[in-house]
């Protein structure tokens, strides 16, 4: 039974892939800084990639998940050669170790939010120009180009998947990562819903469900391609968001209009034709389904 | 008159540079580990981009041409982690003093024999995939997508150059750096040349005048492009150089065949089309031209 270690695994994406993939009948390890309740019955390993003994950690282990990030993509422009200097240096460790442990692939979560930067308004594919306007962004991208070089130098095997910006069960509404999460969490509490800038910014939402089918196609995959958009295809805007969420829960938002931030590029939506060929991948879950799938899982969570 | 800081300007691109710019009427500080012979009449800056105290060095500058390494493309494999641990951040805290002390214009030499990959034989133009090989190419791309991050943020003025292999006057015979010194000086010498691989490694070699031409062009550019190819365009192989040194200098090669490198990528020929559009450079040295220019030069230095 193949071995998965999930890095990052604590985390929303984390989170739903360990239990698809102990679903799947997979072996699972997860390892973070905490363990969600909800991966009570997984395997943990404690720790941060920075201190973790790497070598012991991957003993044994078949296919790597790394979702771990680095900060969240405005934040990183306050210290914008922290990334280069802490986080991605210890990316390169854990590709080392990789090769020494001979683990035989390595899932990477990289960010199609943010590689490409001030994209056009037509959906992206992966070989557009990647000109990320924050530090979060090129961390996400040299981490890429160590895979490929790896890949290169010793034969690791890799496969890059740049996720749109993913939503559903397990996204805390509170730490700023989902704006899905946060709309509906305040439209369920009645609180006001914060808007940063006009509310015209467009992003690509894709169901955590098919992000982690994606993830999972990413262990089977045998075609040419290493590096896959993951998105739905479909831009929307903020105040779509507020408005088709509102829609779903049969409620009136009360927005508040906030500044708008400068890692914010105007328009992402990614073209995931090159995944869909290679793998036979489809998004399964529809946007307003989704949402009332994520509004019932809110609605079941106690806000702390 | 503008103030220009040369950093790294010991090396064989920086003293050239220095020359001109000097030539140019302009006021020029070299910054280095050492001062070479050539430039004793140049102000001078000793020190390293991790130590030197960056906002003295920039106070009062306009233009910084950062030519400064990490080392060599094969080398840098050998610890592939160091270059995005030490260098990179060096060079993200050298942006940071730029921005606070006004810097008009940085000019930055990256590497187009390193940042494109395994690059199709083609003249490769400034949109081709960058997929380097070492970590000496995700290096200078790191830097680049700094530089695009800063101008974005901050409206840090930059222009990039994506240099082929530069050969000519005061490039060092022994440092590993450049193959048509190597191979001039073992022939003025009588000594074998050794030959990495079959030899049929093929590169795109530019004389220095016509580097140093580029640079200056790209004080004055005003044009929409960011970052430049700087090549001949003619593609030449290990065993074209060594028989085109030969002739010019009616010697005959004693080859030595060693192992090859896997930092090397097979072909690599740059597209300059771009840099001549917007700026008006031509190459201006012609191969035999340069051969003999760079010959007498060498004849002239003793070898130490």
């Amino acid at each position: 039974m193949p071995h998965c270690l999930v890095l990052g695994a604590g985390g929303f994406i984390g989170t739903n892939l360990c239990l698809a993939l102990g679903a799947a009948g997979l072996q699972v390890t997860g390892f973070g800084r905490s363990r969600p309740d909800a991966l009570a019955g997984t395997r943990w390993v404690h720790g941060t990639l920075e201190e973790a003994a790497l070598d012991p950690l991957l003993g044994g282990v078949d296919h790597v998940f790394d979702l771990i990030g680095a900060g969240l993509p405005n934040s990183s422009n306050d210290n914008p050669a922290q990334i280069v200097a802490d986080a991605v240096p210890a990316k390169v460790r854990l590709l080392e170790a990789c090769r020494r442990q001979g683990v035989r692939r390595f899932v990477f979560a990289s960010s199609g939010g943010t590689v490409y930067g001030m994209s056009r308004p037509t959906p992206l594919d992966e070989t557009a120009p990647t000109e990320p306007i924050s530090a979060y962004g090129i961390g996400k991208l040299v981490v890429e180009k160590y895979l490929s070089l790896y890949s290169h130098l010793y034969g690791l095997d890799y496969r890059v998947l740049r996720i749109a910006n993913a939503y559903g069960p397990h996204q805390d509404p509170r730490r700023g990562q989902g704006l899905v999460a946060a709309v509906l969490r305040r439209l369920l509490d009645g609180a006001p819903i914060e808007i940063w800038g006009d509310g015209l910014i467009v992003r690509d939402y894709i169901h955590i469900d098919d992000v982690v089918a994606a993830m999972l196609a990413c262990l089977r995959h045998e075609g040419p391609g290493r590096i896959f958009n993951l998105g739905s295809g479909v831009g929307r805007s903020v105040l779509d968001v507020v408005r088709d969420a509102a829609r779903v829960l049969d409620l009136s938002p009360r927005p508040l209009h906030r500044e708008a931030r400068s890692a914010d590029v105007p328009v992402n939506i990614l073209d995931s034709t090159r995944l869909a060929r290679e793998t036979g991948w489809q998004p399964g879950v529809g946007w307003e389904d989704g949402l009332r799938r994520t509004a019932d899982w809110l609605a079941a969570t106690a806000p702390i």
